[in-house]
């Protein structure tokens, strides 16, 4: 069973979830119109069905052999790029001064997930370059960008981010590496980075690295740190003075290359600063946060393409015997066991599906009219996305395992593939424990606590929706989702209060059950909301059997998934007591 | 970072959990003294920290590669394995008529966690054989004991389950291997099965295999399945006509062999019946039910594993600037986040091991004056045991991971291996969902629930302990623990109602969430139960700064992980709506 993208289910969700129509009607999306929308999401779907996932295998077997510095993609690896890059896809939503479409983030974040659904090893690697045109079109320098950003939104050539040092994970003002004036406007960089993603490989005659070193005398800590693009070849067509020193044998992920690499081993590697000098944090924080959106979109692909192919086998396997069958054995699919581990799996990819739309929405928005509150919004949103999305993808990638039985554990079967590669997404680009903190400590406070406010009472209005439509088959929706909304609320005025009381100890020792709690509330509603356009669809008239189906999963997710909710509240409430006696109770 | 047995929390939860001084005090441990079994902890942990646990890495690089039929085991295996027979820990608590030493289930159960947390690999091979033993004492006849028993006992051969064949995984009616009698007491074995750990190996002369298969004209289904004991080697040194003919690429425990074994490919293999003809699943559940609690201890013994590597790793690197340090940097376990993995990973271990250990207590008071209400209540404890503990181990190895941060994702580090290794666990030997029905459906209703209620009972008992204790320490997990019981009951009562009331699939709707429930009720027990013995021992005036951890875990548990019984409870009661719109909401 091959990935097949499920546009029909993205689209509503872009429609409906997300508010794509609104955003057309308002004139936030340009010139887009639906059937435009449609077209590209099927024209995506074909490469990413047809092209992309028949890779995915390949490159989990073939992995990126380094020799002599260079890698070695796997087997059909390069084509699939130079597809990639001639549908102009990688330049969907760049900026249109550089050769992009500056179609909406939303659109764009569709086709991420079908990329990364396909093949995560392969859709990395136009999630970095994005993060690197983002970075470079926001504060890079007019004469960088026109050399640069051209060539990165086309795909012709891509960047990568190299933050990590062996010394510093996510501990960024540990950085060692430096920088030096070389007099001509240019710098020499010499440092060593760690688990640099596609830092070398085969795809393109360039590769754009955004490296963060110090200068001489900057200030200690992240305000001395600078950030620089330096080119593995220079403009006058020779090699730079960097290297791929290493790659990792990773758990998952084995098409992607994970580089070592080494700047400067013959004197100094020829870069250029991005931005100020000691204000390479924020252009890295620009990178950053559009890798984090794009990140948790990966997970809702993983765990796409995980529910798909356990729903496949669900359905062919037979053992045993149904209640009600007239057959010996039944397709598992029939199993009631079975069927709730697929549900969980639908219902968490649809609501991480949800969750990540929403904050795409935002960015978006956040260009028009509606401005900061958008911004704040998606800057709110996006830890959310990004870890919600993972760590269901690290669930749902596992229940894909246990659905295939003894086969999921056997590697030709493909599941346990799906698994390896999820389990770097809750680590990278931020661990889910530091966006954990990032929501807590940075997000809640924002505008004295109405940001997550005005998002609380917007879940709070897609439960009046479903108490107003009244269908009987949203069951117990609205009161299991009231109760998770209530449950957020009173969770949040906890935490503003330990914040504000100077008592963030507290805060951070329930910062990850907070985002869980927010994501199934989130989540729950974004699933309802979907319930809701359908339920309205249905009384139009229309006869779509996947409207009563959004609806019904709109349900388990309320009355099986969002039931977490208050025993997540009571551990924020009173479950920081911990963090008193943890060492003790840690000690052996 | 090497495993090292944790033998006083081990003797601890022996004593004060499972009831080790009670059991020797009333005689049910034979003429087993606190003395001799510490000393036997602390001989298995020199045994499972020098020998096995240096051969866990290289068992996974190192695969059993198959070449002719023959498979080799990974370097140091053999000479590990001839240490372990040696010591006389395969027979520890085997029958005393076959040269075991017939010691308590209970102090096997540590001794099999540990072989099983120093490699799993490694650990399975004995697991298998001691379910061969099982039921060949149980069912076999005195001459195929005779000639079989002593070795396997000791250790000398190993034994194998053959139970799956490629379309029958979980469901036994559809085995289509024969036997047909050879007309002087032998039979004639033939077919393929699938899934067979340790099916061929160097590390002994011969292995027993116990092979499921139908005879001519036998009823259809599981009562015309037969159980067969066929030996690689026969009486007169000749090869028997069996094969291995492939062995599976696996996710993890690449150290054990995966086999498929072709039975008779030249007209047959000799084997012997065990028990009756067409009872052969009443002999495999006598194999299984052991081999369940101990694969339970499996998931004990991997997620110790994992927790003291995160330990280990936490407590060296150093990242950030903890609140209140003075250091720039911190080691992570400093952090609240960390903290709370860390004190997941321990709390949910102990909280495993107590229910397992208690489980082969019941199992050892079943031999004893108890009887029948301990069998009965080992019945409802294993499944429990098997998929909470393992359940538990897919989450704390995959917390391990997380842990380790990037360095989690490279396989170097070991982290990974744990995960990958720990994946099977949920699997075989029955799934989890397998379990969660048998709880429900087969164990709930033991004397008309009086089994699950007096246990349920014990478990108040606990609570009113911990509110007797009245130590501070316990913060609120004496309400946090009542609340989950009392979910717990009526979760029962609930169940209960639906299988009386012929609605068994709404029983069966709720059973995974209704096993973790109980779980989690039981386990949070455990671990204030021993909370309680610690907080004895404090007011006697012991100084040991364990006994004070001990609490501070017990609390952990309560306030951070048992607050999720309730909504489990929400989730079982109302949340079966999905069986009747599965179809529907699974169909694209």
């Amino acid at each position: 069973m091959s990935y097949r993208a499920p546009v029909a289910e993205m689209a509503f969700t872009l429609r409906h979830v997300a508010g794509l129509d609104a955003a057309i009607a308002g004139g936030a999306a340009g010139d887009l119109t639906l059937e435009d929308a449609q077209a590209i999401l099927d024209e995506a779907a074909r490469l990413a069905n047809t092209v992309i996932a028949p890779l995915n295998r390949k490159g989990d077997r073939h992995g990126t052999p380094l020799a002599e510095g260079a890698i070695t993609t796997p087997p059909g690896w390069k084509a699939a790029y130079r597809a990639f890059v001639e549908g102009g896809w990688n330049g969907l939503s760049g900026p249109a001064a550089h050769g992009g479409q500056e179609l909406p983030l939303l659109l764009n974040a569709a086709c991420s997930e079908m990329w990364n659904a396909a093949s995560l090893a392969f859709g990395l690697c136009p999630l970095l370059t994005a993060g690197g045109i983002e970075a470079l079109d926001k504060h890079g320098s007019e004469d960088l960008k026109a050399r640069y950003l051209d060539k990165l939104v086309s795909g012709e050539w891509t960047a990568t981010m190299n933050l990590t040092e062996p010394q510093a994970g996510s501990d960024l003002a540990a950085l060692r590496s430096r920088a030096e004036p070389a007099g001509d406007g240019s710098y020499r960089i010499t440092g060593s980075k760690i688990y640099i993603t596609y830092g070398e490989h085969d795809l393109t005659d360039n590769i754009v690295h955004l490296v963060l070193a110090r200068l001489k005398d900057a200030p200690a800590g992240t305000r001395g740190i600078s950030l620089f693009l330096v080119p593995k070849v220079l403009p006058d067509g020779s090699r730079n003075d960097l290297r791929c020193s290493g790659i990792e044998h990773k758990l998952g992920i084995h098409g992607s290359p994970t580089c070592s690499m080494s700047f400067g081993d013959g004197g100094g590697a020829t870069g250029w600063l991005i931005g100020e000098e000691n204000r390479g944090l924020a252009c890295m924080f620009t990178m950053m946060n559009n890798a984090r959106l794009n990140v948790g979109l990966q997970g809702v692909a993983v765990a796409e393409a995980a529910t798909q192919k356990a729903l496949a086998y669900a359905r062919e396997r037979r053992q045993g015997k149904a209640p009600g069958a007239t057959e010996a054995m039944s397709p598992i699919i029939e199993h009631a066991d079975v069927q709730r581990m697929l549900l969980t799996m639908k219902a968490s990819t649809a609501a991480a599906r949800g969750i990540c739309y929403l904050t795409a929405a935002a960015l978006d928005a956040a260009r028009g009219p509606e401005g900061k509150a958008a911004h704040d919004r998606a800057s709110l949103l996006t830890p959310v996305a990004k870890a919600f999305s993972t760590d269901l993808a690290n669930e749902v990638t596992s229940l894909g395992v246990q659905v295939h039985g003894g086969m999921g554990f056997i590697e030709e079967t493909g599941a346990a593939q799906l698994l390896r590669d999820a389990r770097i997404l809750a680590i990278y680009e931020g661990t889910n424990g530091i966006q954990a903190i990032d929501l807590v400590a940075r997000k809640l406070p924002l505008n004295g606590g109405a940001t997550v406010r005005a998002q609380i009472a917007s879940m709070r209005g897609v439960v009046e929706g479903v108490l107003k439509d009244a269908s009987p088959a949203f069951g117990h929706s609205a009161a299991r989702l009231r109760a998770a909304i209530e449950s957020l609320d009173r969770a949040t005025s906890h935490q503003l209060k330990a914040l504000t009381s100077n008592r963030p100890e507290e805060a951070l020792a329930g910062a990850a059950p907070y985002l869980r709690l927010f994501g199934l509330a989130q989540g729950g509603a974004c699933l309802a909301k979907a319930g809701l356009a359908a339920s309205a669809a249905l009384k139009g008239g229309e006869t779509d059997p996947a409207h009563a189906a959004r609806i019904a999963l709109a349900r388990f997710f309320a009355e099986n998934l969002a039931t977490a909710a208050p025993g997540l509240e009571q551990t924020i409430l009173d479950g920081a007591a911990f963090t008193q006696d943890a060492k003790l109770a840690l000690a052996s």
